[in-house]
């Protein structure tokens, strides 16, 4: 068994046992669904967005996710001011870049984050994370127009060339830091139906991220984890509503045990 | 069969085979579940609010939801700003005018949504529909106080004036563009105590509108789709919850065919 | 039986019965299952926020509902405008502290509405209710991190100092008016896996309250509610998923004479 998969067990097994806070700076979309999903997963969630809190809130939790969904003006500013602090005091940071590329505002904010924090995970799909990189992407909203594959090799020099870990999640997910890649099958065909599930992915990476000090591996488990929980979910689902709350269900039962035995990451050779 | 129903079940197969992208610029409360119910019905949401992005997700759309629940300034003046692009390059706008009547806030700025863009849809309950003709319409907040019948006749004078389709949801649906009126029956007693259904039929209604282009048709195709969903939602529910995920999956399952089969929209003659 | 388990179910049938309107000015997460518990429980929930708005709708409320959750200053401007009114209406309120204790925006913002509004209920976990005392509580985010019982002293003397209705949530509830105390037992062990419980408790009081003039009745027979609703949700449940989705489904479905025998409200001897 790969050593990456005994991490992802361990990593989950960590969550339950040190129920970690992770700090989320995120969109109005998905906030409850994502406190949902990191209480459910064993993690201790708290959003907090103003200027005059948020360098406290991130000195006090295990992670930071700033996620750029349903963005303003003083939401970046509450970011990068979370961000510093989650930067100085060595705390890992995850950045969801949701729309990057669709609009200037975006593009603009999530480069800035990198810019001026130290980000350890960026989570999003290929268009979004693309965008990153200066290409022209025409993405369309928060929606994945490229296939993962196409972006893997992208992602690895991307990876390298932004200095930060890489979760591209698609059909298969792929997250490499630029040296290594992983990919990680799981899910079910409902999850792109259920909006803010890449943003659950982000979070859920938080809280990994917060128990791992290795944001390649953090990032895999989380993903993995995910999947797993989506397969569970999805048997026997009716339509994304039954799928919904059976994911809550899946992502509070599933143990470290079993998650071991069916988590999917395959570690790419070098 | 009347035209009504076969343009219902043509739109709903448009939506499903283009996946028009609806921006939403909406109310905290429902952000999540209006997302989700585009998403269970095939289309594509997206939710920006930013006065420095509205315009270019305006101009990325095919239809704009305006939504004056939980209000303030700035998001008004995002509103029109979104509106003036939609309505420069012609795109559907729906207006939700959430609470209309009950504060002077709401009540002006949905006039001034009516007055600065060319709105296409109102879906309102009764009172708050007719507080926009300057009407005392003592509104609780957004209940619906008066019946659908009541409201007919002054509907159709309304809707010249305004020179929008108007969409009057409650047990009865009506539908009127000032000249043609339609009746919709369907839905279920569940329906009014879940947060958010009018705003649903609201978002459900860009979605349509952006794949036909005449509103008349195009909202009580919306309205009678949302009413069968919710019928078929209503089988065995066991309440409001149960109701809320039966939704989505019946908003998901529910295929042109049988649509067609089960719509009730039923066109007045002149 | 005690004539508080009689007057809880007395005030569930008012509900019932007059549906009052409860204003909230709450946090972005719990948006839309506070007012989707409201409406399960037979109440009319308006959520507004705008500081040119909120003193209109609070007239017309039956309760405010006060929740720092996701806090700004301009939501505490807003907060404080709605409480002016709501004080010199004698309308009841209520304040969820939320992550008082945790940063110093928060715990500012809680002092602050107490000192400058007429408060009926404070329902908080143990720390987030000492931290207003001006102790040093060193609050993890918005968990509880001090038991009910060693706060039950602490809390009357707290209640009489601020001159309100303490509502303690943990395992057992506590609520005291510095004079009488009550305990209530129910509930269910998933219920902390699910974001915003405690919100939820602060929103149902408000309901509660519109409907029942004495904080002390009306907050134990709110917790009590919710305790009885949690206890059916959680029967069966395979997770923190489904236990939403039944808890409305329970809010809904509990009548005030089944209410009436499954309370557990026990009122201390003098």
């Amino acid at each position: 068994m790969s050593s990456l998969i005994r991490k992802a067990s361990a990593n989950l097994r960590a969550i339950r046992q040190t129920r970690p806070l992770v700090h989320n700076i995120t969109n109005f979309v998905v906030m409850n669904s994502t406190a949902n999903a990191l209480l459910a997963c064993g993690a201790s969630p708290v959003m907090a967005h103003a200027e005059n809190e948020v360098e406290e809130m991130a000195a006090l939790a295990g992670a930071l996710v700033l996620n750029i969904g349903t963005l303003t003006d003083v939401w970046v500013a509450a970011m990068l001011k979370a961000g510093r602090v989650a930067t100085r005091l060595g705390k890992p940071i995850i950045l969801d870049p949701v729309g990057a590329g669709a609009t200037a505002l975006r593009t603009r904010a999530a480069k800035e984050i990198l810019a001026r924090t130290r980000v350890g995970v960026i989570r999003g799909n290929a268009s979004e994370i693309l965008s990153l990189a200066g290409e022209n992407s025409a993405t369309k909203g928060v929606d994945a127009t490229r296939s993962v594959d196409d972006a893997a090799q992208a992602a690895m020099l991307l990876a390298r060339e932004l200095n930060v870990t890489l979760a591209v999640t698609g059909v298969t997910d792929l997250v490499t830091d630029g040296r290594r890649v992983a990919r990680i099958d799981g899910g079910h065909a409902l999850m792109p139906l259920v909006t803010g599930m890449g943003c659950t992915a982000s979070a859920l990476t938080g809280a990994f991220h917060a128990v791992d000090p290795d944001p390649f591996s953090a990032a895999a488990s989380a993903l993995a984890f995910l999947g797993v929980a989506g397969e569970m979910a999805g048997q026997n689902a009716d339509g994304p509503g039954t799928f919904q709350v059976r994911l809550l269900d899946a992502l509070h039962a599933l143990s470290p045990e079993e998650f071991e035995l069916r988590c999917r990451i395959h570690e790419d050779e070098n």
